[in-house]
């Protein structure tokens, strides 16, 4: 946080639309979890379980959904800020006191390496120790951080933003507003071999690319191989978070959700709004519709229809999951009802 | 794909040894999957769910494998092309339409670091920003590529190839035609601590080394940690996908293929031509037989002996889990019958 | 190991205490796994495993923990040194071989790129291609090997060793006697979207830091992201192994261990000396007491008090969950005897 930014309780409401209940003109320094906020600081109260930790936090103020009952409130002495779109609120706050960030400016670095015949628009900026490989291209405003390399023939639109030590192999092509984190790796060779019939195997040719379409968001160490043939697509506006893998020729489609380490094997194609939890993993050539929500920790070796919501390993629709799980706990009395433990 | 290859239908069922059953003059640009080949591309039949697509592919030619019925085939726009072997059919169709490699110099790049003492092939090539320490030697045809780091006394063998951002710690040996995707780690400390009785950990010193043998291919962001005496093995042919976790002192055997997100914990050794599924996880110290198959998502508590396929978490014999899963989709209406739901 | 170094029998039983049951003046030159040892190298027993294995084994001496027999020692040809702590005596024998580590002289190298405004303390070093961004400040003797990129504002105590290809983003502070291995990534984006409205996702600022304490040592691969306001906190002594993903804001208490592989979603907290298994996953929000074990392929759903043990997925007791597995072995059979199989 930007130690030099304040707003007062008033300003903070009129920027997030809040009714206040409490002293309009407290000086606010910094936004802060309830539980570890100083008393320059405002945080926020999302579900009943913040509400009950109100009274003991040091905050000066709250933002707080509307329908949730915050017991024993100062109005005295500190403010709710009370709103309907929590989220939406949090993100302007976090907005108004985000640190100034440094101006980037344009340009090649001089200890970059940037093939001849790679074509970086003037409004990019390509920082120290990067490299570029041959007909490369990198569109306006892009942002390529330090010791991030880039192969030949790759396209990299507008406006993206790629991290140090982000590795991306020949002919992957970047969309617009693409952000990656740092040491994720695109366009890894595919996995799959074939027996040389000496006991020995040979690797299959992947000839294929990754094609990232725009808006799309990558975390870090995530992997995403190139295709066997063809192209491995992850749709507009699809989010990977920190080492996810995603195999050859994986389509995912636009506006999907996958949570840390889960893994897509090969050929998997989802619809548009998939939601995939964390440690998930899905079977090579499964297909998954639209808006599928797959609970973390599942392991997919079926095909689910669009809208279906799935758990368990393996991944059956959640609440048949849930009730097996229930009935588990059961099962060991059951047993020795039956006269059966340790038969 | 080179968009300037080009092949008849002939020609290509000749390259492959197929009969053809259609139009023998067409000419093929390219290679992709049947759902969204075009009209100059040929694809692939490997099953009956490739084979019922083919009446809507836009594919001008299909390779299939024989016995596979094609329902609907439009022999007088359209060929078949049926072969024996399917898997190498499609290997030497990608490396006819394989985009052409730029020829790679072999040589020093003027920004690589290399030690003096360094002993570098005059035929390997070593990239720009790539780092080499003292005493280690890499042998002919090798290429490392951009912003690898090599630690000091490691033996790199003949034709390795070492992609961008790799990491290899002091003293690792690895064999020839080795293959590391980008960002991979090898020779990571292993994960050992004992308690120093006064409520700290103290790190156990890793003295071993990461011994990678012939032929082994590993994938991007897969770390494998050194020995804390002697060596970790990784046996020839085995081949490891993306974001694996090898811990201190594994050996694997020769032939072993482990897909993405599998994890072996310290001192796990394994015979030759296993096959680990993506996201397997197997405990410290578990030893596992020739031929063994692990499904995909298991975690293995125990030893398993040659040639055994087992599944599940603690995972047992592939057959025994499955049994069991079938069992429980059956468990919530058994306890209802039995009026035990809820109590 | 170091191939000059050697010992007798008799300097080795000295160093780490043990008692001599065997030829005291036999020469030692290396340390082994006891079924790879040569004979001129020392093993551990420490289990009755391993025991079993020394009559076949070729190391000419053994430390063993006090209390395992083992059987059929040739006491004229070979030598077993018996000690109290067995892992104290390990790490002290690996000491003993460990390899002479190249003196590393301070200073900043020619190619590293360090701002203008970076402080770094006069002993210590900035390897080749390092780079290190606007006001961040490195400690005295911390280690900085190539191929790292530190932004700017970070804090990096003293004696700390932050080994290639480490990404540390900005604003984050690292305490004293740090070690990261390489390729890890630390204050990564938060993975956080809110809905746009329009059928997009819009990424929620995380202006937060990642805060590490002393004596934390962070595996290969591994990736920390930066809190959405506040702190990503690892506490003191805890250790994180490979390819670990924390979340945004979490908070893990001192002398933590996590294996590799587990993931911690957002605001996960913990207590001191938790111990967490290898593939673990703990959904967001979800609290740990102290001293609370998981075992590993876990998946962590409920929060979980001071001094308890779970294991499975969803986590349960771990006694509980072992008598449901234990209840699963029977499930298919008492199926079967109720008439229900197929049914």
């Amino acid at each position: 946080m930007d130690p030099a930014k304040s707003y007062t309780i008033d300003e903070l409401a009129q920027r997030v639309g809040a009714e206040i209940d409490g002293p309009r003109g407290l000086v606010v320094r910094g936004v802060n979890a309830i539980d570890v906020a100083e008393e320059d600081e405002i945080t926020f109260i999302g579900s009943e379980r913040h509400a009950a930790c109100w009274e003991r936090s040091r905050a000066c103020a709250a933002v707080v959904s509307r329908g949730i009952e915050v017991p024993n409130h100062d109005r005295q002495r500190r403010a709710l800020l009370t709103v309907e779109d929590a989220d939406l609120a949090l993100a302007v706050v976090l907005e108004l006191f985000a640190p100034p960030v440094e101006p980037v400016e344009p340009g090649i670095a001089a200890d970059a390496w940037v093939h001849p015949t790679a074509k970086i628009d003037s409004s990019a900026t390509i920082m120290s120790r990067v490299g570029i490989g041959a007909h490369t291209t990198v569109g306006p405003r892009t942002v390529i951080e330090p010791q991030v390399q880039i192969g030949a023939d790759c396209v990299i639109g507008s406006d993206c933003l790629i991290r140090a030590g982000v590795v991306i192999r020949d002919r992957c092509l970047i969309g617009d507003r693409v952000s990656i984190q740092p040491n994720a790796v695109i366009g890894s060779d595919g996995f799959g071999y074939r027996p040389d019939g000496r006991g020995g195997l040979v690797k299959m040719p992947h000839i294929g690319i990754v094609e990232i379409h725009d808006d799309v968001e990558i975390g870090a160490c995530t992997t995403i191989d190139r295709a066997k043939f063809g192209r491995t697509v992850i749709g507009a506006h699809t989010k990977l978070d920190n080492l996810v893998q995603i195999g050859h020729n994986v389509r995912l489609g636009r506006g999907c959700v996958l949570a840390a380490q889960s893994g897509l094997a090969g050929t998997v194609v989802t619809g548009d709004f998939c939601q995939i939890g964390g440690q998930v993993g899905i079977a090579d050539h499964r297909t998954l519709g639209h808006r599928v929500r797959i609970a973390a920790s599942s392991g997919v070796m079926h095909d689910i229809p669009d809208d279906e919501t799935v758990g368990g390993t393996p991944a059956l629709k959640l609440r048949q999951t849930l009730r097996i799980q229930a009935a588990l706990h059961r099962l060991p009395d059951l047993l020795k009802a039956l006269g059966r433990e340790g038969s």
